[in-house]
């Protein structure tokens, strides 16, 4: 049973229907959820895809959960505690939830799986997470991405139950890993964004792509996760989905500062939350608390919280000291 | 004194003159070093820019090396024993000598510095590596790179001597490991090439590059780099510029395959080498040798030297067992 009807929960759910599996999509919205029922559309969140006819669809989370042995949580972090807290009556018991959420909860700083693990009672929490932008992996197009929980067995059935043709799925143990990479790519995909729109250059955005994995994974590794991890497809491979697709919203974010618009006015334009731009606020505050260098991340602060204008960032970037890349790489 | 004068060596020349170096660009053509002094201008390796009037330009190596302090070697490695076997005669004594190959030579499989150091007497050897398309540094675009040498005091002296405010040279000790990074890079260009040309979509050539620069720095480590270098500049850096630049002939040479056409009709049409071609079959040679598993790059071998169609690989590579990520992350 999967949580959540926007692109990525509506995805999973024609992918895992397609190959068999009996899926339930809990919709938060009665009348939308009726509407996706009778249509099999869902225009809000995943234009034009048929949602398969097999998918159980239904507003009332106690009509799904008959005989479940996974549930999955497809909900924005920002709504995640809520809802969470809303479902919990009707959840069965011990039954595993993966989430798939990508973020920080912005008033406590916790991990999606943490916030999770405070409001679903006793049971295995794990994580999928990696470079799935919802509507290629809809088309059927190759994915790969990650699941990681600390119980082994369980991400080896999840493995097993998610893998298909297309969707290849590997396992890793560090959920702490796993989910700060996909929190932290969403200021560097900022900065990637400032690069396309200041038109540095394929030489400039390789560069910073590779000194922010690099900042990612030095950051990461301080708030637990392990370094490697950072480097996998939950980290470097979801980075470079996120920097590279048109579509990306932190991406487009950085594109439109970078071309001149003022950040705030942005934000106001868009219905959309963009991640990295709350998530460059704790990166900020964990840098100055641990005394670590993360200039990329700091120039994006910069930029969207303080004000700079995005050109100086570059001569800040290019004139610091000379460096050993050996120290500075982790 | 920067022998070559292709595309890097001239972006180089015109580069460093700009910051007041003194720079003598050697030609092995008379005429056209007649013609690059006479137009200022480089149509066939770097067209579209003026080599700045200051850079010294001759055919006569010997009229060039006077008071000359780096040596900089920007030919191609094909070409490399064959030039430096004529030019060491002419060669200051102890002058310290950067090369800008990336490749290995063929009949031999050495590096670039290896090869150097054959030809040109006692001298300390270096290496200048990363993300660095030409015609992007000639237009003064902000671009990182790496020097590479076993003399730490050379390297400090030629990280101050070529950087200026657009090109951030980093220093890293591991010759062995940016020298290979430009190397085995290429082979992975061809399957990301091929990604582009199927059109696999976003998610999938993330995930390529991600497992891909892994599978760099397992065989890296194994012939003498160390892990951590493939995840700099000289590694990862230069192989997102490589795996997202529309003019790289080894990422374009993939997409061609990937659109239909055959390996052997592309390369014949085609002036120039395509470096991940050749370096293909050393690589599965490595791998054997070695008994590791190079997963992509054996698909590219596959595909360029023993005819499997491009589609085929995706399957290959989708439908291998389970993994668990941590184990496989290098």
């Amino acid at each position: 049973v999967i949580a959540g009807d926007g692109g990525w929960g509506t995805a999973m759910a024609i992918l895992l229907s397609q190959v068999g599996r009996d899926v339930g999509l809990w919709c938060h919205d009665p009348e939308y959820a009726e509407f996706l029922q009778r249509t099999r559309l869902n225009p809000r969140f995943l234009p034009g895809f048929e949602i398969t006819p097999a998918v159980r669809i239904s507003h009332r989370f106690e009509d799904l959960v008959d005989g479940c042995d996974v549930l999955v949580s497809a909900v924005p972090t920002e709504h995640l505690r809520s809802t969470w807290t809303a479902l919990a009556p009707h959840l069965p018991p011990r039954v595993p939830l993966l989430s798939l959420s990508k973020g920080m909860e912005e008033t406590t700083d916790l991990r999606p799986t943490q916030v999770l693990a405070q409001v679903v009672g006793e049971r295995p929490i794990g994580v999928l997470s990696g470079p799935n932008i919802a509507r290629e992996i809809a088309r059927g197009l190759p994915a790969a991405t990650v699941v990681a929980c600390e119980d082994a067995a369980l991400a080896r059935a999840v493995q097993s139950s998610f893998s298909t043709e297309t969707f290849r799925v590997y396992r890793n143990a560090d959920v702490v890993g796993v989910e700060l990479g996909g929190a932290l790519k969403n200021v560097i995909a900022i900065a990637a964004g400032m690069c396309d729109g200041l038109e540095l250059g394929t030489n400039a955005k390789a560069a910073l792509i590779d000194r922010g994995v690099i900042e990612i994974a030095r950051l990461g590794e301080r708030l637990g996760g392990q370094r490697k991890t950072f480097f996998g497809l939950a980290g470097l491979g979801d980075l470079l989905t996120t920097c590279t697709s048109p579509v990306s919203r932190n991406r487009t974010f950085g594109e439109r500062i970078g071309r001149g618009e003022r950040p705030e006015d942005i934000l106001a334009s868009l219905s959309q939350v963009v991640e990295g731009a709350k998530t460059a606020g704790p990166v900020h505050d964990h840098m100055q608390r641990l005394g670590i260098s993360l200039p990329i991340s700091e120039q994006v602060y910069q930029v969207v919280h303080r004000g700079k204008p995005p050109r100086e960032t570059v001569r800040a970037l290019m004139l610091r000291g000379p460096k050993d890349e050996a120290e500075d790489l982790v």
